[in-house]
């Protein structure tokens, strides 16, 4: 499914002409995260989507996130292809999760079903970012990690953790997170 | 964020050719949904994300789902536009939720923090749509909507409760779903 559509509408001589479209994968201007250099991605919030994740743990935590992916990673999940091919990055927004009160007034009506609840992405915690450069990234398996809360990246010792803590998932090229399928297409479809 | 950057490496003389880059908001050759007419939107798997929610009920029910939207819903987002203008389309992407084994192997040797346990969207339940469109649709306050799964409508019972279900969001367009902010951004930006 091709999302933009190049229309060269030619009133005279287009003999010579090149158009192409680049995607953009730049870093921002911001810092760095320690350990592997990584700025802050250009353009990530409008990535695709490759999944959704909750995360529940002690003390009442609760997160919903989402893994958004760049075009090289997305178009690797969608062939199967491993390992990710370098110029891949996978990001992970995670938000704490809220109730979504108004969802719930509608669904206390009984519509669609009974006894329903919805909660929803409040206030953003933090994005993790997986970037593949086989060379650079050579000593963690190819890839460089990036965590950053609020404008800043975080320190050293939690981007340590980084890597070992992918490496349970080395074949799968230490991404643990699969491509979700798509609702509305038929089930044989991605 | 911009993410396409279009290139037009003229060589040879360009005059009067004129070059648009026109997003495609086409619909699929499949079958229409009942009452609105629409057919499942060409492309919306790679949608921008606007937010993530979660739905639990009787029975176990419990989904993930994923709002996106299209580049003129979420360019109206982030401007705060209301009513969101003609050629919106918001897509609701439901899953459901399954426990993810191989992180919560990961998560019990106790990093990043204890009792942690983690889910992802599993099989696709089903997809809903919100085209605007304040002519055609004027009669459900400028929104056409539509419910797909396994690659089919649903029936004419189930979309006759689309528009009454969402007027208690008349005040924002009849969309309930908020703009979830950009986890890694400085939180006084989106």
């Amino acid at each position: 499914m091709k999302r933009i559509a190049l229309a060269l509408v030619g009133v005279g001589a287009l003999a010579g002409a090149i158009a192409t479209i680049a995607p953009v994968f730049g870093q921002s201007d911001g810092e760095a995260a320690p350990i592997y250099g990584i700025k802050l991605p250009q353009g990530y919030r409008d990535w695709h989507l490759i999944s959704v994740k909750q995360l529940t743990g002690a003390g009442g935590l609760k997160q919903l996130r989402a893994e958004l992916g760049n075009e090289i990673a997305v178009a690797a999940y969608r062939e199967g292809k491993l390992p990710f091919p370098d110029g891949a990055i996978i990001a992970a927004l995670h938000w704490n999760e809220v109730s979504a009160d108004a969802d719930n007034k509608v669904l206390a009506g009984g519509f669609p079903g009974a006894g329903l609840e919805s909660s929803f992405a409040g206030s953003a915690v933090n994005v993790q970012f997986m970037v593949k450069d086989s060379k650079k990234y050579a000593a963690s398996g190819g890839w460089g990690y990036a965590d950053f809360a609020n404008g800043k990246p975080g320190g050293e010792a939690l981007h340590e953790k980084c890597f070992p803590c992918h490496q349970p998932a080395k074949d799968r090229d230490y991404v643990f997170t699969h491509y979700a399928p798509t609702p509305g297409l038929k089930n044989t479809e991605r």
